[in-house]
């Protein structure tokens, strides 16, 4: 007499879960440096300073009636206020804090909007490979997340959008830099998509919205690689934004819903999402910290650690033969797997002691996650393991 | 094209929401300091020092990387340990940290608990007057409400609850001591309540719950008011907490969830509740506050204000001649409305700049509810105008 769903989603452990328990055993087997484990996606660079100071700060500054208070449900006036005019500088769109509504992080900011735009039936579109939780999170508001192809460069599949969506698609989720596959979605990408959507809104007489899931928007290492704002190009966008990757707070729980002002009943989907958040149970997101946000908006941990792993790292395995998807950012590689069988080549690695998750866990046959938030050194080590891996396949001599 | 429930629940205002921006409005009028809110029920009272030095030193001891790092769903374990030890010390009660799940406050708390024990089509029991937002929870777990009556001293009716229970029903919601009451539910009121669970859970086979809404358990104001702790009274019972009243910290969203370990399925009640916040994006509980929660767990912020505001309160309006329930905790006093057409009698209020809340919004006819977490000179001012009010109704002279 409980609740069966929810026992299977809370009892069933997930594939990273296993990988974490077995380097645990493992680890004290032969030494936990000795176990390679590239499962888990977990911020390694601490917070900026700034972020520490400015908690410091502010529970000097602020009365703590006030400082630990109830906001308003869609957030302090201020922080909104703060962070919208920040996103107006920074990428040109009039955004108000009346658009934007603080989300206990990212999974906070995908559950609210799903309820607010879904119906019981409704379709929401992704492209593989995706967050595994996404399925999740789209099922709580009663719909159902329809998984496309990618390419091999892991962009969309354009002709498959076309032809999958139909009058009970509510929205296209995307997620770029990408978990798992670390892959941008480029400004090409992005008009491409928001042409195919405006056609097909067109043709069905209704509004199908992209919603832009962006907690690693900032994690990008290249000059040349710029994450677009998809709000330039499309009306009926909603961007989920959280801090935990930027400012590295995963566990503090922030993040925003920005709905685009230009959307048609922008109005009517922002208090949509207010009431869906009122229907999850949020209240308001953690006042001490909708302030560091506020204060932190658009600042970073120290990201030059992640790029140095990456350049170490896609070196290291494409230079032993391994195909890997060249990564723009956030802070996993997407490699091909050398024989069909995953599964085989998964355990056929663990004998060297790298850990590795099968991109079936993120719809995408016959790949690996390889996350690289790790020390440098331990990429360094891994390294001649995954070459010893690549000879038994004739990867490399 | 979007949900018309969600934009329904975000877009309506409630009622206390109208009185707040009456309030703004008339006091920009006539001084704010002569407008005398009564509607709202936000802790007055700072949080205890210990929750701001806590904060410095975890900022100080605590690597950033761990400190505001993921921590497991479930929360971090040796917060719930150290919770769990508490609640056993303080209560009598074997909790291990593994029968506690912490949430983002006590909707969360709520909000994952509905949707863990509840199956669509499910009921919830609750008895009038009752926090309105519990139909808003109860619904997102698809179950429905059913509303009961209490007696004049706002003691459940036993006998509604006999008859009201059927095979849909999942469990009984209490929230002792009570918004809007005030009142405590002593021993003998449990005991009769989880008779009536027990016998009922018998007759039809299936487990009862009994669902403790407790954020206001250490809100108690005399020496002889005991809250029972229900564990010990009825084994299917789960207990959900929050500390935005006794820390006041409201705006920090941080709680928990125990679960009987008696309970018939206790294990996989707790992986339901697991299920449920993942279902619902929660991911985990704010870690800072995490950490904060077990470091002062069991201490509360100086309630000796909210005694002194309630002694003379009570006493005042007593004295004037209205009938109110003796309030043993929380922070609101219910009082009868000396007309049937309580709006009525909310409208003469005004005249004299007391904002009430019509007790209607609680699921009770004939009563207003005035929180008194405010300063006890904004009280004593008041007083005098409720006996102008009073003396309208010739209550006294």
């Amino acid at each position: 007499m409980y609740n069966e769903k929810m026992y299977g989603l809370g009892s069933k452990r997930s594939v990273i879960r296993e990988i974490f328990e077995y380097a645990k055993v493992r680890g004290a087997q032969i030494g936990a440096e000795n176990v390679f484990d590239f499962s888990i996606g977990n911020p390694s660079v601490p917070a900026p300073a700034i972020v520490n100071e400015t908690i410091e700060r502010l529970v000097k500054e602020i009365p703590a009636v006030e400082l630990h208070g109830y906001t308003s449900a869609q957030g302090d006036k201020s922080v909104r206020d703060k962070i919208a005019a920040n996103y107006t500088r920074r990428f040109g769109i009039k955004l108000s804090g009346d658009d934007l509504y603080m989300t206990v992080g990212a999974a906070a900011s995908l559950t609210i909007t799903m309820k607010a735009i879904c119906n019981e039936g409704d379709e929401i579109i992704v492209f593989a490979p995706h967050f595994p939780e996404y399925s999740v999170f789209v099922a709580n508001a009663g719909a159902k997340l329809v998984v496309l192809p990618s390419d091999d460069k892991m962009q969309p599949d354009f002709e498959a959008l076309k032809k999958a969506i139909n009058p009970r698609v509510r929205g296209l989720l995307i997620n770029s830099p990408n978990n798992p596959s670390g892959v941008v979605y480029g400004e090409e990408t992005i008009r491409k998509l928001t042409d195919i959507l405006r056609e097909k809104s067109k043709e069905f007489g209704e509004p199908i919205y992209l919603v832009s899931d962006e907690p690693y928007r900032e994690l990008v290492y290249d000059a040349d690689t710029v994450v677009p704002c998809v709000m330039a190009y499309y009306d009926n966008s909603i961007v989920c934004y959280s801090y935990s990757k930027s400012l590295s707070i995963p566990g503090e729980r922030i993040g925003y819903i920005a709905v685009n002002p230009s959307a048609t009943d922008a109005k009517a989907i922002y208090a949509a999402v207010c009431g869906a958040g009122r229907s999850l149970g949020f209240v308001c997101a953690p006042g001490l910290f909708q302030r560091v946000a506020a204060e932190c908006d658009g600042m970073t941990a120290d990201l030059s650690i992640y790029k140095r792993n990456r350049d170490i790292f896609y070196k290291g395995l494409t230079d032993c033969g391994f195909t890997c998807v060249y990564p723009d950012g956030a802070f996993y590689l997407f490699m091909k797997s050398p024989e069909e069988d995953v599964t085989a080549f998964c355990e056929r690695a663990k004998k060297y002691e790298l850990l590795l998750v099968n991109g079936e866990s993120f719809g995408a046959k016959g790949w690996v996650r390889i996350a690289y938030c790790l020390k440098t050194e331990t990429i360094e080590r891994a390294l001649p393991l995954f070459k010893k891996l690549a000879q038994e396949y004739g990867l490399c001599k």
